[in-house]
């Protein structure tokens, strides 16, 4: 039984967006720190597959440089190899010019770069000052503005950082707000190590949306300590219509059995599909995805819906 | 980092409560279904760390028939070992006349019944109707409360049924109504197979609640579906002030691995830690405590926060 076959009448609560895009991330965000090398026509099967279940923005691969990402080395392989479905929008995260370089060539139309909240973030995976982030981004945003690109960007540690705790809601929103006057079309602000908890993502949001338009920010929850699912409804309250998942809850630490990391797609479509809120995905199908990338992956999704439905 | 060190000020949003009691099950519901036999002293342990860890209502045990329940076959020799706790309330199910008379020779104060919000459940668990249900309880509650025992009422399939499929508010507000017109205290919906969503949780309670006072309403999900917290978050909302809720998310099916049954009270602990509603509960002792009784029982903690915290 899916929640969707309630029989109920299905009245969006009025305080929800009555539809919701869904940024799957799963073959970018999911499978970078895997360690399993998955072959490019998996992962273009991969890709294929989740378009047919309607997810119509899929997060493609990333051109960081094959020494940091070495299960994306191939991506520029990838991208050859799929075939675009009408519809469908491919974005690919590119760290700096030279990434955008590969971006362009090819043939990427949306891009997504992705900075830090904190400056000690900024320096243990950048290398870099806030400052200096900018400083690196802002190129990469002009030339792909120029070309007609989408930006994309992520903000790390939005809420928690694992070096300085807790984060102020006022150093998210300058941060935010220096990205979009960059250019950047989107923010997705992220909650890296899960610590979030609903009261707290109400006041991000609150501070970022003074200076940012609800319509451009997008969130990104992991479910590390089993919050994700709460705090997604509690931005859809405040008024988001944009949230990234991971199909079958891809991604996390590979080391632990079942790490939970992203916030699964399918427990957030459950939640969705009870609540009438559309999202055009055929969560059968994405199940059926999902335990089909678990079997090439070698172990259980960390979904929940997953587990329930094709455990 | 706990949610709890956020450092930022918590004030509580204004539409939860400032407090919440926890109803801890994992000594009862938690360990039903375990398969590794539980001795007497680890669960008369078991319950005394959770009292030491902060929590106030601990279901101890249950008087159900041995053949169904053999786990908890050693219901009187655990309440006799137990050192009660000053303000610790240790209610104990109690299916019929016969449990009634076990519980009372065993100094029992507090007692729980267990319904079905459907016919089909109620004629698959209790092999009766729901009148049939109705007169089995009916002298139970007259007892109880005669002998000035609190009583409370669990309602299983309050939102789904494996064999009905979703369930009608009205049917549930009926069946509600009912069993506290019969004396019991205390109501405890339950989402028995983890299918409920926030719409359909809010849609239960304003049924419920045109007959029962919302302070007489505790919630009970399961996290099968990953819905758990959203829909606690859904009910505390709506004005519910008492959650049920299982150490390291104790129960569920014990035949797969980590599967998932009742919401963890450590991941419900971590929302309302972070939201400064007040619990009472020491997070780091009950996940302590929650590694301790996996080691105890040989597999992993299914609560997120404890793989985090303890992993």
């Amino acid at each position: 039984m899916a929640a969707s076959d309630l029989g109920l009448p299905q009245v969006v609560p009025s305080d929800l967006p009555s539809r919701v895009t869904i940024w799957e991330v799963g073959a970018r965000d999911g499978l970078q720190n895997e360690q399993t090398v998955v072959p490019v026509d998996v992962k273009v099967e991969f890709l294929a597959r989740l378009a047919d279940a309607g997810l119509t923005t899929l997060e493609a691969t990333s051109f960081v440089h094959p020494k940091w990402v070495p299960q994306l080395a191939d991506a520029a392989d990838v991208l050859a190899a799929l075939s675009p479905v009408d519809g469908v929008r491919y974005p690919v995260l590119v760290p700096n010019e030279k990434g955008l370089d590969r971006a362009l060539a090819a043939g990427v139309r949306h891009i997504a770069i992705f900075g830090s909240a904190t400056e000690t973030f900024a320096k243990r995976n950048l290398n870099r000052s806030l400052d200096e982030q900018y400083a690196m981004f802002e190129p990469v945003v002009t030339r792909a503005t120029a070309e007609g690109l989408a930006v994309r960007a992520y903000v790390s540690m939005c809420w928690g950082d694992p070096w300085e705790g807790p984060v102020d809601p006022a150093q998210v929103a300058a941060v935010a707000t220096r990205l979009m006057s960059m250019g950047c079309t989107e923010l997705s602000l992220g909650d890296t190590i899960g610590t979030a908890t609903p009261g707290h993502v109400q006041a991000v949001l609150t501070a970022v949306t003074r200076s940012v338009p609800i319509s451009a920010v997008a969130v990104h929850f992991h479910d590390t300590y089993g919050q994700a699912l709460a705090n997604t409804l509690t931005a859809l309250r405040a008024g988001v219509t944009t949230v990234d998942s991971s199909a079958g809850g891809l991604g996390g630490c590979p080391y632990a059995e079942s790490a939970t990391g992203n916030l699964a797609t399918e427990d957030l479509v459950w939640m969705l599909d009870g609540l009438g809120v559309r999202t055009g995905v055929d969560l059968a199908r994405l199940a059926d995805t999902s335990a089909w990338m678990s079997t090439q992956l070698g172990r259980p999704s960390p979904s929940r819906v997953v587990r329930a439905l094709r455990g």
